[in-house]
């Protein structure tokens, strides 16, 4: 079976992935004479540096996902398809999905990266990812179960497991979920729990490396310390947590802390797609392409954003995995591919750095620009910006916003709910 | 084990179920003499009045839920418990749950009323009810999914099945949620899938009775019907559906309509309490309470809400089960519990009906007053207002009214997002 999508004289371009990669190259390519078939599991695209807030209860999932269909709206030339890719045959140039098999003259591979757990099956199938903002929502489901749990457990190791939570990874998902979570203790828990005795709520961020955030400046990353101590999470340097049984989490050199609930938040690998032979990929899954994300050795096959690995002069050993290099490696290839339409010269990509920042509570960031770094509440406020404006759509931006200077004056984050969707499935068992 | 609440010399007064007639018993109770447990399987209180706004994708469920703890914050006898009942003992004055025992001195049943399918299995099984949050969620899912197959489907009676919609039951909920999928199909759908005929969708909206509305005026029900009919929407009145096998709707006279959707509006049913014996329920399994609310024939427990059946000068047959009488009943319980702390008399329930209304889409709906009765976009401002007051939290009616203005005049709810949270479970299954 085929794919239902037009049959044209125009060159069909199959991007799969609608990550901030694919999503930035099917923007270029709009009302172009390219037919663009954006291919994703979900039928919206999520806003990967906000799901700690979704996972903390400051942020609804809708206010940082974006209905694909809408952004292309306006654009003839681009089909999106939800459904998942099971295998690409490079030699036929075809696709194969659940829904049916597509032919692609040129291929954009944007799958991203998902959690690393490092082969640990153990911590695996027990610790919470935050990749999605499905995960996400889990992660906050679980949190606010537990509390409820604990107000009625009077065993105190079992109540420890209950509230403490261990968060293992010190990037900048590890730092700004413990920061959340730190508010969320400090601020709203007491007055939710009156019952519950909050002084006995730890939050452990644990890194490996000797310092957070290694990715910034050495001034901001102490200063991120420091902003997380003064909040009272126990930030633990120089840790590998090395196991979890589900009750435990075991550290290097024989210590244990009981939680149940761990965020693993210390690594990503690349995602793999069935028909892209282990050859072309190299450190952390990604797959190597050249200086314009062609992939090496594949005709007509490219690789954006997390999942691509090109090494430029001043990142020898490839690109970080952040939103900046996605972007700007989609706008670059989008730009080449209009090129090719003109038949004029492609570019080579040039990573420009814009800097890099993380917030870690309330009127607490860190910003590191090319030129010069600061902290404090100004960065606080430059973070807030420069996220409002990174995020789709004129009511998403402005939801956001609402949401922030409510949680601001409040101090209260009004969306502890514990909603999940009715499965029918389930009803017809009890039934 | 028993239930962690402190023992107190208050009386215990345990509220079973927190719709309308549970929390708002429980706000009179408030800082008063009494020691209150809520117990409730959801930590949120559900606004369900606006559940199918929530299915067509107009409302987020955390605008129109809102956290129980955030409401007793500053009630210390209150008591909030996040749990289901499994039993009632009425002799030794004890609810028995998964997470313990917990003594009574007045128990108060305010459990409400589900989907009635009337004994069909198929149905049941296969029809999507709409009583929940998350079951409005589940149907919001369920119609976005299936738009997205539809558009991979060649095959016309398949994607018939993809596209058309049939509601079952002509009272407020069916009327309004046919209303609302008239808009999605006349407003928004077109846009979103330009490569689908919008044509060809088909919401049929099926009532047993001869008229729609039918606890509202005559002159409503028409108009309503016409407001429907004006919309797009396929009214079938005196059409009873019989059964349902999940792909065809068969009714009655040898008819049968080809949905993969079948929404099931057309009945409740009072919801059982495990030791409450049936012969102290009567017609639709309500339980057959006296004026003062006390479930007639046991001592010191109450009912109120869709549960409870009084008959009343005006109500031979019991009162409609509306937010209304809920809201009235737990006012006048609270009171009469809080006349019996200062040993005044207690007062005798009476209805006062203060009309009802139903919106069918914009600018379109039906008030009828005990004086009067309009329609229109007259009726459709009072209409919101009504709701918007009714909901609860300052930040809950911002956020929905916002959205409102936003859809509006945007004429697109942009909340078209497929999104469950993930199942950790699944996922370890996958590896």
């Amino acid at each position: 079976m085929e794919i239902n999508v037009p049959s044209t004289s125009k060159k069909r371009v199959v991007i799969v992935g609608c990550g901030f990669a694919g999503l930035e190259l099917a923007m270029q390519l709009r009302n172009t004479d390219y037919q663009v078939v954006l291919i994703d599991k979900n039928n919206y695209h999520q806003f990967q540096p906000l799901f700690y807030q979704v996972a903390t209860a400051g942020l609804e999932p809708s206010s940082i996902s974006f209905p694909l269909r809408k952004m292309f709206r306006k654009s003839p030339n681009t089909f999106v398809r939800r459904t998942t890719v099971e295998k690409v045959d490079t030699d036929s140039k075809t696709i194969m999905t659940p829904i049916g098999n597509l032919n692609y003259d040129i291929l954009v591979v944007a799958i991203g990266a998902d959690t690393n757990f490092f082969g640990n099956e153990n911590i695996a199938s027990r610790a919470i990812p935050m990749k999605s903002v499905s995960e996400a929502l889990y992660l906050r489901n679980s949190i606010l179960e537990d509390f409820e749990k604990s107000v009625t457990t009077p065993d105190f190791e079992e109540r420890q497991g209950l509230i403490d939570i261990v968060v293992v990874g010190g990037g900048p998902t590890g730092v700004e979920l413990a920061g959340a979570l730190a508010e969320m203790k400090n601020y709203i828990l007491p007055k939710d729990y009156p019952e519950l005795n909050c002084e006995e709520i730890d939050i452990y961020l644990m890194q490996g490396a000797d310092c957070l955030l290694k990715g910034m400046s050495p001034e901001s990353s102490k200063a991120a310390e420091a902003f997380l101590k003064e909040m009272g999470v126990q930030v633990r340097l120089n840790t590998r947590v090395e196991d979890y049984d589900g009750k435990f989490v075991f550290i290097q050199g024989d210590e244990k802390i009981r939680a149940d609930k761990v965020i693993w938040a210390a690594g990503i690998i690349g995602n793999q797609l069935q028909g892209i032979d282990k050859k072309y990929t190299t450190y952390g899954n990604r797959i190597a392409v050249n200086r314009q994300n062609q992939v090496n050795g594949l005709r007509d096959v490219y690789a954006i954003g997390d999942i691509a690995y090109m090494e430029e002069e001043d990142f020898p050993k490839g690109h970080p995995q952040v939103a900046q290099v996605a972007i700007q490696q989609a706008k670059n290839l989008g730009k080449n591919l209009k090129r090719d339409l003109k038949q004029k010269a492609r570019k080579d990509f040039k990573y420009k750095d814009l800097g890099s920042m993380a917030t870690i509570g309330r009127n607490k960031a860190v910003v590191d620009l090319p030129k010069f770094k600061f902290k404090g509440f100004f960065a606080w406020i430059v973070w807030l910006f420069v996220h409002l404006r990174a995020l789709l759509g004129v009511k998403n931006k402005l939801f956001v916003f609402l949401n922030w200077v409510w949680n601001y004056f409040t101090y209260d984050q009004s969306l502890r709910l514990i909603i999940k969707p009715f499965s029918k499935r389930k009803k017809a068992e009890n039934e």
